[in-house]
């Protein structure tokens, strides 16, 4: 098992059988200890939310499996805080896919002259890259196509699927009483077939979701959706 | 005639037979002293920069209304250094639609990581909202939907003019063995008949010039420009 990668809030290990395996850490991003799904640095350590992020990601990964949805997930372990998935190439150095039922974060910072916070939106689709020195910059599709990034017609293959994937994850969310204000997603394509995958983790680090006016934190939050009914 | 708006680089007065006018300063913006046509602040003061400005506008406008491109554009003065144009309505509170023959600027600062300095790019149309507090953020296509700034439809309007007019200007500052590297337009609907019109100035101040590898100042690109053959 060879360490391929160190992430932020994952370490990603290739198998010998040709799949990698995720493991969970339980650092989480945030800047002076309070957690921000937008942000780019690690900002605190929280025991357990590694495994907690795991059985979140699990929890809509078997679900979307199940929808047909193309995914990269395989199976989970939760005893080690491991994901078995396909392998998959990103695109470019990597994209965040951004979807906004709800006009906070860097939208709001950005677009502020013309909307409200919280403001409701369209389950709107953005893209930024990910580029840690240059702040992660959004990216419209026209740049992506002229970068060499995506087609135009990957572009709206991806946009379809996320706002398929960001509002089954708000359906699921309603159920249990809670608002998705945003949820950030990151696709990549199938190393063997070029399908466009769901990569990455969907847990409480990549969302922001409310009950009523109060902010749900992510561990909160995957406890509040994997408690039984 | 009653003053309307006063810019960074113009004023604006409205007169009795409902145009206006834009009276040309001799402000150019940029940062502590050194042209930038991205800054948002007045970096210097060029006697005569005004007069340049609108000559070089002028020279573009007449030649774009022959073209049949709708502007806003209907006579020039020199000796008061002043253009009498059409009342147009911005979008929104503004927005820059920007054409990219070449990778500098904001754009390279943006996506580095994907463009080398000075790379071919084609024709490549980008939109920033006109916002000074926030750094005019750059805004896609589905944001100008979303925000209800600009319609779809409005939006390809928007970028084929662009890439129309940016092109026309481009092939002028090439007779002059002037290479286009960037221009900045800004549009605006005809406050009588709602068309889209190309409207501010289009001058050394909205574009990056070069001679080979040299930058071409914005008064001395208005002097070549209007040099006679």
């Amino acid at each position: 098992m060879i360490l391929k990668y160190e992430g932020k809030t994952k370490n990603v290990f290739e198998l010998e059988d040709g799949h990698f395996l995720l493991k969970f850490k339980d650092d989480v991003t945030g800047e002076n200890g309070v957690f921000d799904p937008g942000a780019n640095t690690v900002g605190l350590t929280i025991d357990g939310a590694g495994l907690a992020g795991l059985r979140l990601t699990t929890f809509f990964y078997e679900k979307l499996n199940e929808m047909g949805v193309p995914t990269h997930f395989v199976s989970s372990n939760m005893d080690e805080a491991t994901m078995t998935v396909k392998p998959a190439t990103v695109f470019g150095k990597g994209l965040e896919v951004i979807c906004r039922f709800r006009s906070v974060g860097s939208f709001l910072k950005r677009y502020g002259a013309y909307v409200e916070e919280g403001q409701p939106l369209d389950a709107f689709v953005e893209v930024t890259i990910k580029d840690d020195d240059r702040l992660d910059p959004p990216i419209s599709e026209d740049a992506l196509a002229q970068l060499g990034i995506l087609t135009n017609d990957e572009y709206a293959t991806l946009k379809e699927a996320t706002q398929k994937i960001a509002s089954f994850v708000k359906d699921e969310l309603a159920k249990k009483d809670l608002e998705l204000y945003d949820i950030k997603l990151e696709f990549g394509r199938d190393a063997k077939t070029n399908e466009i995958l769901l990569i990455d983790e969907i847990s409480g680090g990549n969302m922001r979701a409310f009950r009523g006016t109060e902010y749900i934190e992510p561990l909160e939050l995957e406890k509040i959706m994997l408690a039984p009914e």
